[in-house]
């Protein structure tokens, strides 16, 4: 399908209209890579691209809450219709099991939920469709960026240590694969005391930068721990609308941006499949 | 094997010289999961009790960090021996597999694992064999959960609701398998300012409390955010062994004494294998 795809792996088909295919990913979970992502979609859409989310934690699936929006997709034939919500099209399985009955499903039907997410649902013409992966580096994530044309994959840790451990297990696990990576992305970097305007480094501090470093990729940015970004997320909100603290989530999506350019210029010309 | 077990359910084979089993559970990652283990199983040898702490997050693991300690389990005849670190004996794939490279297992193979590191292990005499499951419903914790002689889960959450969405989850899965819950703990609940000493309640507040109330379940307690918290886990010193900072993480491990008690009590009379 492609002329350079590395050796053994299966092959990635494209994914019709979509042009660029981003994964965000973490090795810990709780560290803000959902908050990440719907941030990253509507600031891209901010920005004028075209936009897909599809929420691939179908575990703990929260893009729906931070999103704002709960409803069945409908279906036409046999392509499921996205929902749209702040100019971006989105698909989670909060959507189809909405109520707080856990999914304890199994690995292999789990495979199919979500290639049906990525090859099933009518995204239409992207510029952008931002995948946000379960934590971890278990065989869901494997499964998924085996089998999808993935352009690049940010990584999102915090500062701390504990976080730093698994996000260095994450960049393992995109290049075992020959998932290039676009950066690293450190979350709840700093907070700012509300009531003194001290800063607080609770997570610590810096660790995103030096991993980045360390491993030889890129680094994104630093985002604050600020408690208006867990009420944008917990009222559907996303801060990145916000005029001023908004800003460091649109810078992400610019570097975002600039660094998707790069990594497919490195990979040589794309076949794209159009009708 | 014992009489009073749920019809459908496999038999759950207790663990021979351990007296109970509790499971420290959450829906969603970096809540402190980890971080409530690690302090309640050291909390717990603090209080006299003869403790044992397995990490079954096998693609995170954490504990090794946390606990300060990373070596090789030696293994006499088919039988591994736990580490002793701080009075608690432990076990953890981080052992194991100590690097930076992900385990990018399928499901069955990490069901053996599991097994192994609860029955192929010599934990000896223990009161309590703390589990740190991974977060999330999956598979893994759910076939953990329906095989091991469980006494009790304990669900861990940040205030914030996105984590009390995915907490429901897992209060839902644990009573689909009939395991008791011990009640909820609500950590990260709030943070005094290093510098004005001022409240900031980051990730919400009262959630915790509010949700058990609604799922008629116990309410542990809340433990504070606190950076202290944060370095204890990245440094191998958890902080429940500080005098000061230490007391809610004490009073969880009091709780959670209780609680086991007491949920043992309603279970019925247990039957014990000894040689």
């Amino acid at each position: 399908m492609s002329p350079n795809q590395p050796g053994q792996m299966p092959p990635k088909v494209p994914i019709q209209g979509v042009k660029n295919l981003i994964a965000v990913g973490s090795g810990k979970g709780g560290v803000g890579k959902t908050t990440v992502s719907v941030n990253l979609a509507v600031g891209l859409a901010q920005l004028g691209h075209r936009v897909g989310l599809m929420d691939a934690d179908v575990y703990g699936p929260n893009v729906p809450l931070m999103m704002g929006i709960n409803r069945t997709p409908m279906a036409y034939g046999e392509r499921i219709q996205p929902l749209d919500q702040l100019g971006v099209k989105l698909m989670s399985m909060g959507f189809l099991n909405p109520g707080d009955k856990p999914l304890v499903w199994r690995g292999p039907m789990l495979h199919s939920v979500i290639q049906q997410f990525l090859r099933g649902v009518d995204w239409g013409e992207l510029d952008y469709l931002i995948i946000d992966l379960p934590p971890g580096t278990g065989d869901v994530q494997l499964s998924l960026i085996q089998t999808a044309p993935i352009t690049g994959a940010i990584v999102v840790t915090t500062p701390s240590d504990v976080s730093l451990e698994d996000a260095r297990k994450a960049i393992h696990m995109f290049h075992q694969v020959r998932v290039p990576i676009l950066g690293i992305v450190e979350n709840m970097s700093f907070l700012n005391c509300p009531h003194c305007h001290e800063r607080i480094d609770v997570f610590s501090h810096g660790g995103g930068r030096r991993t980045a470093k360390e491993m030889q990729v890129h680094f994104l940015g630093e985002l604050p721990l600020d408690p208006q970004i867990r009420i944008g997320g917990d009222t559907g909100s996303p801060i990145v609308m916000r005029k001023a603290e908004g800003e460091p989530f649109l810078e992400l999506a610019r570097n975002a941006v600039a660094r998707t350019a790069e990594v497919a210029q490195q990979e040589g010309p794309k076949i794209e499949i159009s009708e």
